[in-house]
């Protein structure tokens, strides 16, 4: 499995540089006979975009998926599924100044000490652009898993400081969290965070936030035990989006402090747990009780401010950042969250039958 | 890759229940030519036993490797190196009362709902006893780590909520770690945060922890982009550890809370870096600076306390668990931390082969 | 690792049925700084176009191809590449009488069996069109391979029966493999066989042919032992070619009737083997003697002939198949198995660079 | 997946060199709740060790397989399944004078320059008895297979340039297979082959053979469409045996003489084939018909004769191989192809419970 692919049986492979030709994806693996078009991807490559209010890109180019293959009236062959986005409105000369310099807070480096050489428009592989790939096929995934009534849902927990009410509040709303540029599930607290995120990006700065997911209806024991624990390739595929720095399940940082007493979840029925401090996860396997986890998300590393740097002969200079740039990843990356946990879930119910002899 | 291997060219698989015959791993990949002899695997094996005081577990066995396979003459050659350790001082008798009950925080239930049935002598493959070929496998690839000179170190950041100092603390000592039954680098901290524990285990509870590692002199761009990044892979590392429940790297979930400007690392010369809030990992390569990360761990789930639980026929019981626990699996942990790191390390140098043409 | 992905370090994977929108491949882990344009992928597409003379397919399309990611200033970023070729001319009314018919000697029975339906456009995706994308792949990897000076021929051997000269023989010239329309060493072998082929086809009948190949200036050394041998790994890329029934390696079939002191290859010097009975590879590994297989294919199936058949009822019918069809695939297949013999020696490569510590 | 593995979802990995402490193999993968005990490896052990007459090793140890994991209550447990067999029988003294000399038809000298050095002690890795852990996940793979009514059966077709009558033939009877030392379907062929090869090797020579091998009861659609077809992974296991140097499905190589309308395989009712020219399979995927391969293996290459080779220093020298050794693979070679195909049905049969949506 290359660095672009991830997963077993349902698997995905992203390709594209943020100011190449496009982006995209295929989906190897889809089980065959499920009903598809482009519009359940092109609703999530929507969400994806955002572009509303101060705390996200100005990029507006509309992505439309064009589904090139997998696909015969209506449904899926078991075939690969490619799936198509081109790049509309790049604005290279934006990026003409990075060409030698090296951003802070970037793969711009590290990327070159690996490679050699790098395409530096716009971050090239590393941009965020690159989720489209990974949203189409996680809009590919949810639907196999909507068929089998399971439900991914992610939301922006904190922002620029601010946290969102938890689901047991009554601040808390389902309904409002599309609602919202931020996707915070309190129209109060977006509000507030949005203020704070207008003033950072007002002074050249970003700010950071956590994004929180559940799954509900999980049968039992998904995940495979040892290294490919559910929680384990939840991890990864959450860690693997550029600006995460951190992840917890369930009680998770807070667990690291508790006793066992009050922490240790325990069953009153087949399936139906007193507690879920685990997060729906033991020993890599889902419990049955709501898969839930909290991703951090750094502030963006594009500033507008001045700051320094080094260029490729080593000389310190000043760096200036154009283009257009989030000031908070939190509204597109609860998109992105939801296609990655679904690709992952959608890959161990494809695993899980292959568990017992019949 | 199936749930029990991990990596892609220097890969280990894991073998073992608690209480079968024998534990151990296969390791695939690790390159020809270098000196290896089972006391390099011991080492780390006696490392991982702990055993002292009333932090951790009183199983004694001495676990000692049998090198099967993959070297000759002192040298690796290339082909699989098979580590046996046979259980010796298993106690099934302790684990009869759990035949039929599900352990509170455990996998018991979900492997069951997975399997249909189980070995529930000890957690059979889900017990930390599966770890011993981890730590064989880890210090394989330590040894070839060592041999470019790659460290790798872990310690003891925090238990029973007393945190350790931080490394710019005066009180950290990396001398100190080994040198306390709990692997914290202050024998202060160590001693009250024993203090806790043994407090705890004498009301049948037990404690979390955080282990915090460290990756010193890793060559820039280690890491393969998108999905194979270099901490998705070590949080998908660390997430497959049973009670991990959360991890983060660098400033971590404090990231969330913070600006751009304050937290961008930025170059002041080659490789060298101002500030290293990332963790030494930028769009998922490895900075040159070190890698860093915490990982949380819940508190030990095998309590003495009576709890509540159900039994196969559903019915609501009371749990007692007898054996031999630990009451905190932060002195086992390090090792194992320290293990999974060096195996992610170690692939990801071997991958790092094929990043250019020549 | 998907039914449509091939390979380790250097991958590919394939999307697309023969009556979609487009057919194409991503590679993914050429390493970064390959000078490659579109131009050297036609040039390889244009030769498995073949379509001149009695023995060719008359779908007439030129195939052009679309790099969209993973070049930058005409070199390889070491991302993926994702190349795209348009279904241009597609017929599919000739099709119209196959939906529910299962075409002998096709997969068409199997595959539904498998996925419950399919699209029978020309056989979807089980059509030789798929093998654009493995050519366009294919592609890369011979500039790969060129740039460390390793060449990949083939040739077609035999032809409706008729065999081709050997290289020993005087009459085999490789300037003459091109030239004709078989792509046969000798321009009388492929007259005779033309002919051959072209009263077959006026009989609306088809003809078989093989395949023989070499590579040169291999590295010894090249192959995984055990299970991923090189010549593990050839097989099974020219056994995932639709139409082939067999492979042989060096003396092949007839080495079964051999005796050991014949055909026993010995070395005169380091690398200089006084035969190559073995085609190149001993336990799985390249000698550093030309590598050399052979390959079967059998009649292309599609005829025009009227065939006895089932149809989706299970009722007996018969079939008439409309459409342009090959009456060998000798031409087509060469280019096709040079294409995936580099990829293999790509990926062996890439592999090689992680056998020895340093 | 590494050069020692095989298989996606029933994977095997098998480790040990000819004269190390132990060869052996971990399945991983195989379902839970799987009947299985050692005797159900070890009567495919036996029928692998052989060893009766003058065709046969004169190596007589015992293999004796120990479970060391992955089977509770004498099922399996879903977990890793690992198999350890002791070397009991090694004498390494007869291999003193091949420390410094590469043997014709050998691995030694690519082994070497591949890994710069070797284990020279039988072959190392690249012994026969390397199979020893294919033959144990095999019958693992068999118990698997034999519990959903397939059945994997092999024997010698040729030896010595002796051919065995066809199936069709009065004068083949199953039952004799395993009652002479060279496993073929009829004793006088048997005889005479035997004949041959006592002649061949009293005069320090060897003999090539084919082997045969079918299965039954296999549903339709089993491989994976493109790259990973099921004649291409059982090619790839075959070809993956030190000794093969070709394969054929079906009519395979007469094919490429044959024409269209005469090889044609057409339904007459579903799953029900007219012919099976093909062998079974047709674009990759199981027909329902009789999975049908030849396997040509060439003369062994361990020979008693004076050998012309060079040593380390590339000096010509001349080579007296002592130690024991077959005359002919066959006898053996037949439980390794079973064992071989019956892993890679098995893990076809896993991978086809992917393939629709329900």
């Amino acid at each position: 499995m290359g660095g672009n692919s991830f997963g077993v049986l349902f698997q995905v492979i992203t390709f594209g540089e943020s100011h190449g030709p496009a982006v995209g994806c295929i989906v190897d693996g889809c089980p065959a006979g499920l009903p598809l078009s482009a519009n359940d991807i092109n609703r999530d490559l929507a969400r994806r975009r955002g572009g509303l209010g101060g705390s996200s890109t100005s990029r507006s180019e509309k992505d439309e998926a064009e589904i090139l293959s997998g696909v015969y009236e209506g449904k899926t062959l078991g075939t690969p599924i490619a799936v198509l986005v081109r790049n509309k409105d790049p604005q290279p000369r934006d990026y003409d100044n990075l060409k030698d310099l090296y951003r802070p807070g970037h793969a711009d480096w590290p990327w070159e000490a690996k490679y050699g050489f790098r395409d530096h428009r716009g971050g090239g592989r590393a941009s965020a652009r690159e989720t489209v790939g990974r949203v189409a096929a996680g809009a590919i995934a949810r639907v196999f898993l909507a068929s089998i009534g399971i439900e991914v849902r992610a939301w922006t927990s904190e922002a620029a400081g601010v946290s969102a009410p938890g689901e047991n509040d009554n601040a808390f709303s389902w309904d409002e969290i599309e609602n919202n540029p931020l996707r915070m599930p309190d129209k109060a607290a977006a509000d507030s965070a949005t203020e704070t995120i207008k003033n950072l990006k007002a002074q050249g700065d970003s700010a950071g936030c956590t994004v929180s997911c559940l799954a509900r209806n999980l049968p039992p024991g998904l995940g495979e035990p040892v290294f490919d624990k559910l929680d384990a390739r939840i991890a990864s595929a959450m860690l693997s989006l550029g600006a995460a720095k951190g992840i917890e399940f369930g009680a998770g940082f807070a667990a690291s402090k508790g006793r066992g007493s009050a922490l240790n979840d325990s069953l009153v029925s087949p399936g139906i747990w007193k507690t879920n401090n685990a997060g729906g996860v033991l020993g890599g396997l889902s419990t049955g009780a709501e898969l839930r986890f909290t991703v951090a998300f750094k502030p963006v590393s594009s500033i507008a401010k001045s700051q320094e740097t080094i260029n490729r002969q080593g000389e310190k200079t000043e760096l200036l950042i154009h283009g257009r740039h989030d000031a908070c990843v939190a509204p597109r990356a609860v998109p992105v969250v939801e296609a990655m946990t679904a690709l992952v879930l959608a890959d161990f119910i494809l695993l899980q039958r292959s568990a017992r002899v019949s």
